[in-house]
């Protein structure tokens, strides 16, 4: 079984600091958050960027100052998102992906979310494939649903994709696949050959998915973005406490945890 | 175990007739075919309208004549679509649902569709499930993923929908669910309680998928709204042939064929 | 997919005259069912010898006897039973493997058996495996509980077995696993890799597994010794006719079924 | 989801002092280990009985002994095993029963277990449960591989046996199931409703099994009968290390640990 890695998804596109105070917002506060988390186990970041006024944004300068600022503090894997906020187009979700950060995820699909949906078109998610290749990205896969599964089975058949892939499975979204037991289970009966998986368990989901991953040899991603509780009807203060916590468990369940080399050598990223 | 409930999805919203030539498109024809469906065993038609050119419409009157001209030919359950055609408004895509058909299909999310997205935003969700509580519509839920199946059970637990609810389990659309044994298998287990259940298996999932429905008490979807062949490299000659191999497998497994008043009590429709 | 492999249990070790009239007992009446099944579509018929007063027997003289009037009449393939009865020896049980039929059977465990045990020690297990290397006689490896899989699992490791193995998975003995869809799912989810499969539903299950297998790609086992039944309350007039019924599904879902020859290529046995 | 309830397996029938220095044998070393366990977080301790030599028994007087002085240390609930050891008879077997202990064992069926068998004949299986009705004494049924959960689903519809029952996972045994997570969730999947589970895993399968049960709502069995290691090369310094860290890591889950009254009311044992 292969050291575990802690993903930190530490903003997100939608939360907010009315709904959690110790939310990071801005490139430094990221920064910060980035270093305590990787000190507290975490060896990829999952980064969002928000504009002064905390609205999301994929402005590339922002991601730019964002990933200096991390780099400047420590060596945790940069992962950026692509998944932008409703109404914006592909271009701009892709922004910081010109950046060349090691990572970036690569959403599978489109999925009600929410009150909302969440628009993957087939036609930008060729896009986002094109441009991870092009700037040398290692792409998470992220998965909110069956179905996205096997349209990334039908990208690895047609060799669009070449494996082993690293996927998230993002479980417990309203309007997307439950965030239980069950549908972990499900969906990783149904991964591809030598793929690595996390599992980012939204709200009351994260923590009992997160064991689950580290028994079953999968990864965790914790943070404000999935989930703001540390426990019922208590905020967790800080994304590193997340992330502590699951580092705790899997000592105790004798997984290791991995450092960003680490975890660069299991998902294959080249530096 | 219940009698056994065919559909016939006679036309569907995109396949054409250069890609099977019987399909039906004018009320005459759909009305034809339904009766020929009903014969071979159907109980239930799924219809779509088109316009003289083929294109898809929602348009009410084309609904109203295809209900009144299959009513004057057999006793066959109508299902109206509500899925409409990329592009289409929530009310336009209701607009048949007026019409108070026994039946009507609301999709349960949205979801990347071939080289499209069909979109069913939450908010029209609501609103198709309002009207067809208005109209007295019968709904039959299409879930075309996971996470569907999980919103549906949302709206049972929050009690806008009341149980038992009757599910179309629609498998192997590109971008959707895998038309697997293993997809059919999990949506089964995750069945709100008492729920009745079809299965459209798109392509050459069809066949394999109503022979496993048969033998787990379920129902079956044909006809060539999903899948124009009847086998590798040879086209159906007509819906009904499609229906009449359901049956004939249903007969030699021992479950009867319903007709379209036991299909009526099983589904809890009121005349 | 492979072509369908129907197996008839002609007439096992319990089921009496009382039960099934048409029971074939005698070398002669065997050798006849035998003929019929293989011209309905059985590949290989599955052998248990009785005695004139009707009780089991391994008695190696009467297996030759049927084996060869089998061989008179027809091609289709010879797979002893090693299962004997309640208080026979391992020796005993293994007499005729010493015939080298082209198959045998060799339960992988120890279970309850309705009101028995039927009792398959690690050590006669052994015993069992080691004659039929000895004799070149392929095994099918009988799997009645999920614990059995996992043994052959071990026997591959240890290179104790080498595959692709072929095995049977009895559901519905009462003490064994369920006759249900989601055991039939389950233990196909554990095979190991290449293996080929064939289902044996006991009473009521039969024709329900028999189908699942069919669309699952797996192989299918019939005959007095599972099922005394064509229908509810209608018992089946010979086992020929239940093999008659699993070819005609086969055809209705695009299955060929396999000649004897095209059955010991799809299993590896030389002759 | 209920309160954790760990249970403890001091001592086995099988393991010794070779294997594991620290086993506990007799009264006087299980009283105190009980007690080390109750106060580490166990609510249920799982014992066997030994003769001077460390031979296995089922000796009335050696368990009367026992149960003595764990009540006189603790107020933990005693659960005796009617596993015996090869060769017993069922009357043997079942002596400590008229102990009226709150619980003991039931093994649901017959299973190769390592080298030997594992015999538990449906005569005997019934005559153990009228004993546990005579004696008042709350059964929990051992369940080592899927068909076992069969043979009690069918008590139940028999009536022979009331629900809600309390069923225990052994996981691992080499001839039964496998000690995995599919082997977990299937099992869950299966059980009679409102059944209350703990799960045993054997060795290796120990740690990540009870991780599994912790996020799963089940509850956790461990001690040196099913694992004598506390890592891979180190083993366990006491049964009490074993039940700690599980009570560490169900802490770090938010699952509240019970006390022994609180896992009679779970249970629903009476006093
Ligand atoms: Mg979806
Ligand atoms: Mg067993
Ligand atoms: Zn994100
Ligand atoms: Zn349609
Ligand atoms: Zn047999
Ligand atoms: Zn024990």
């Amino acid at each position: 079984m292969d050291k575990l890695i802690i993903t930190a998804a530490l903003t997100g596109a939608e939360v907010t600091r009315e709904q959690q105070p110790a939310l990071p917002l801005t490139p430094d506060e990221i920064a910060r958050a980035a270093e305590e988390c990787a000190q507290a186990g975490a060896s990829i970041v999952h980064v969002h960027a928000r504009r002064p006024d905390g609205t999301p944004t994929q402005d590339k300068a922002i991601y730019a100052e964002i990933i200096e600022k991390i780099r400047a503090r420590c060596d945790v894997i940069v992962q950026v998102s692509t998944g932008g906020a409703v109404g914006m187009t592909a271009a701009e979700r892709l922004a910081p992906v010109e950046l060349r950060p090691e990572m970036a995820t690569l959403s599978m699909g489109s999925v009600n979310f929410g009150d909302d949906v969440f628009l993957n078109h087939p036609a930008d998610m060729a896009a986002f494939l094109a441009a991870m290749k092009e700037f040398r990205v290692r792409p998470e896969f992220e998965i909110f649903d069956a179905g996205m599964l096997h349209s990334l089975q039908r990208w690895l058949k047609q060799g669009v994709v070449d494996g082993p892939v690293h996927v998230d499975l993002v479980l417990g979204v309203p309007g997307a696949m439950a965030g239980t037991p069950e549908s972990l289970m499900f969906l990783r009966s149904q991964l591809p050959p030598e793929a690595t998986w996390t599992v980012a368990g939204i709200g009351a989901a994260q923590l009992p998915l997160a064991a689950m991953a580290i028994a079953l040899g999968g990864h965790v991603r914790v943070g404000f973005e999935d989930n703001v509780w540390y426990r019922k009807g208590e905020l967790a203060t800080s994304n590193a406490q997340l992330v502590a916590r699951v580092a705790r468990i899997a000592g105790e369940m004798e997984r290791p945890v991995a450092t960003p080399d680490e975890a660069r050598e299991i998902l294959g990223i080249m530096r």
